[in-house]
């Protein structure tokens, strides 16, 4: 088959022909239909010192991935040939006080799919199928792809009830992006969406956002008083800090009311500095990590989304031919796109 | 000025010239804009052993209102001559348990306005200044004053979160439609509503339901075999009970999946008899006793879903001056409506 | 090994010789060094209607036990012999939308140990690994084998927090009795335990109940104003009912306060009725249908609980060897016990 | 009367004869029986940064009372003479978002007993009838004084369940030694309290801590290792961080299990920087921000918890005549004591 491997210590990403997986008796094999892009693919393309500790060449890279079971082991008894499929990207030890209550997302032995195990960005892939999630027919494959990272987004969003509230999200990548569109779904009251890239801040528009705020053109200050404005002058319920960036949390907690709530999704690069009092003591507010995603309470609950009309598709800005990858690459670190498709 | 009042224990209601109310010092008085009829007033109009039981006449009746303050009491400080405003109808005592730990919609001692004290159905009413709702200026008043049972229909269907998840609405009157459209705004999954009507079926696929089933035309059996069909195998997550109706209670209990909430609003004439063990225990379901409204946290959260989108329209099916409420009264008797509006 | 067997289709059982259990791949033997009886049990001993039903000699049953590991299945890798054991009897599917979501607890497929697949009142039993629950080992085998029905006790006595609350326990059997324990060590403000047993309730006492109520000599109005008295004018903030008897079950919600929480735990024999409105609606309460543990929070809570200091000892009312056992069954129908242990 | 007053912008306090209090229409005066310091009143007896802006004199401070009532105001009706009493410290506004939705502890204008209004280092204070709080006769004086203090360690212990759970509480200040108390009361499974100060730590062995760790005494690397093992290598499932420490707070966070939960409580004296995706983010944790107490639910609980046998009396370490405050204020800084009470 053809695949994108990372084959030798160093920068870049190599198309080539690979071996067919085999699977394991309670394996499935996958015929790729689409398969996207994600930030981490970005630090393993680029090579950074993150990638240089954690990935051991040769690898086929890529988490996110939708297509059809085209083999089965023999003890597998949950999926058949000709199932559509996504993926759960993290696999579980199932042993650990986490996984044995409820709380796999966190588990402390995970495996990651591209990282610690050969990926999706080949012809095919092979997965235990525990891991693989039934899709509806009508999700067409670049959506069935990007439910993976989308339920980051629903267990960001939805660390509490939306229905009703005010909500500020920090950054407008793909997972801001979803963030937006499933708070849309939930019913928020009013959407804030906050970024440095207009074009990003238009993708957050179509998704649903009521309000968009170029931070870059702004001052703390004044992008603080614009959110007590936008709320009536209480702040926001809930914010969603999708971006990593220092200034963007800080603004999150600034303008989340007291006893409100901030997810942390986003991941900086470095320390971050609060003057917890007046951030966090004082507001008597809640901070949620947040990392993968519920198994499988949320890709349930992501199922029931799409159903409820959740619109995700704008966010879905770009398509290529897998062995076009090297555009794809070069158009996530521009920022100018929301989510990258590969069809193998 | 003129009033809808209870002049003597007996059926019916008088229309006729009445004192305008004089505020105490925390008090305000209103102009009544709209004023809404319940199933309550109903039991009132018709003297049922309820009514006599609890009505003292001569009585102003009607509790769902909204309106523009005219005057206020000399310590009042929470509204302002010309306010446009809705009205909590529980009036708290402020002092028990459930009042002093945030859940004043279950106090001890609290008294309900048109009931306890004189009420909406009239040109004017006084209320303590702090039952009442700073209202939207673009909600018209038609639907500013169903704002106190749509709180009702916000707790019975949010008591848990409904986003991505599949809901049985049993009963669709009034309440049972806002609880609808909630579900649709709060972006459950599927919605399906259940009643004996199908003029309220056409209301219900109006806010938004997906699948309604007219109860009367089938067998209890063929109603639950219909909802698994429509939850893909599964039972909802969440059912609302709206009707009061043993049979649907039952319909309730059977449909919801193991796991899941049952919320109990509607209340029955007489005992209801359970199997306990398979209707609750072996499903490990939770059940939601609803009454009221949280104080003040769903009025905040109503305000919320009116800005989100929240569908009401097509549950205000008639509006009549407040001369011809015995039409009202007629109407809300034969089911041939949804929510019925008087305007003074 | 010896084993207590229901060989025929009609009451009683048979100590006889029979056949050492052969571990799966995935399966561990168990040298069962206690085994408690349960209330099943005992319908299974008279072969009433229920286990005319759900029984299929030849069967060896019991499903309370703890032991020590003698052999593990070629695949096993949780447990290693000499492990010392306790067994969760409900082995779940994994597969269906429960076991999937974190409530196992209420899998829709489950099959019970000493009932679907042999069980425990034998020298060994075989299981799968996945059940097995690692025990401290200075909990003596008498205490360990009772973490299963004392899991029930900690499932429906934690529903929700009971720290600094008052809470009501109707019925005192077992699990009642557990329930108790647990709510002392959790630090409940006021514990009321009523049942008919003069006997049950000085049991309850040891376990830490500050009041008890026999309600066979108190009218349901003694009963109720008790019970307001014991609170302070306010009622329960829970009430566990763990008897199954309808009486019980009304004083439960006839003592709980506005906005508390009922737990159902104990079966009732046929349908009970309620005022929906007085019992439930109105008094904006939670209810909670509990059914098996949480697989397996409930375990490592339990694991907490004993290292807190839960004192279960007291409830341990009698021992005997396995050859003893219809002496067991009599005690436990007289009523005239607490928890009674085989020895095999 | 004598009072304790701040007479003039400074260090220093001075005991001086002082008018006594006239009650608003709504208040109470109190005649206090106990009076206890907090590091708030160290910071104004210092004339610190933060005391010079907030303070302004002249003021009686102490906020922390309780006493019997001997005078009421003309409308007041919750409250006799004769009553005993403690007092909420908070005055909230009761008309903000936050007051009219049950969390009036996070007020957006309450103002401060002791700093805003005079307070209770005095023979009489004057308070809102609404903030008193009715406490058992049994508890004595120096207990009943400390009940604020003692709401922030509730809040700050049972943000989540504790119940069986392990906790580590990092500063064992009065407050810090509150929690370990509370987490005994609550049935903790292993209650890990760490300090700089072997007396403090003697005093958290003596409320129940079932592990003491001096932190000075030990590298970061030491002290995570010796949590690790105390918890069957698992980490703690809640941190209470109590110090204020940026050391400690790394310490809280690292101990935290995935999943698990970290309060914040202690103020930090300036920024505190993070590691966000490892202390918090992969570990999937939420972390509350603890002020104030809920009102009034935490003082209902902290009422059930003294009924459940809650051991602060070893906090209470001194008492003192008022005319003695400045030993007081020394043994206070010295940090070799717990909670000193004030006599008037």
């Amino acid at each position: 088959m053809q695949a994108l491997v990372k084959r030798t210590a160093g920068p870049g990403l190599t198309l080539t022909d690979w071996t067919d997986p085999t699977p394991g008796p309670y394996d499935a094999v996958i015929k790729v239909a689409a398969t996207s892009l994600c930030g981490t693919d970005v630090h393993i393309y680029r090579w950074d010192e993150w990638a240089q500790r954690r990935i051991h060449p040769p690898r086929i890279i890529g988490h996110e991935l939708c297509g059809h079971v085209v083999e089965v082991g023999r003890e597998a008894s949950l999926v058949n040939v000709g199932d559509y499929v996504a993926a759960e990207s993290h696999l579980t030890c199932g042993a650990c006080f986490q996984c044995r209550t409820g709380q796999a997302h966190v588990c402390k032995n995970y495996k990651i799919l591209g990282i610690d195990r050969d990926g999706s960005y080949a012809q095919y892939v092979a997965l235990p199928e525990g891991v693989l999630w039934h899709t509806a027919p009508e999700i067409p494959p670049e959506l069935a792809c990007v439910q993976e990272p989308l339920g980051n987004a629903v267990d960001a969003a939805l660390a509490e009830d939306l229905t009703g509230h005010t909500v500020l999200i920090t950054g407008c990548g793909p997972t801001g992006l979803f963030a937006a569109a499933v708070a849309r779904t939930a019913g928020a009251a009013t959407i804030i969406a906050s970024d440095v890239s207009d074009y990003r801040l238009g993708l957050a528009k179509q998704v649903g956002a009521d309000h968009v705020l170029n931070v870059r053109a702004e001052s703390p200050e004044q992008v603080a008083a614009a959110i007590i404005e936008m709320t009536g002058g209480e702040g926001v319920d809930a914010a969603l800090e999708m971006s990593g960036d220092p200034t963007a949390m800080h603004q999150a907690f600034r303008a989340v009311k007291n006893g409100g709530r901030v997810t942390l999704f986003g991941i900086p690069t470095g320390p971050v500095c609060f003057d917890l009092p007046n951030e966090v003591i004082f507001k008597g507010i809640r901070v949620y990590g947040i990392t993968g995603r519920r198994l499988f309470g949320t890709w349930y609950r992501l199922a029931g989304l799409l159903k409820a009309g959740l619109n995700i598709r704008p966010v879905i800005t770009h398509s290529f031919p897998l062995r076009e990858y090297a555009t794809g690459f070069e158009l996530i670190q521009s920022g100018q796109c929301g989510k990258v498709v590969l069809i193998p």
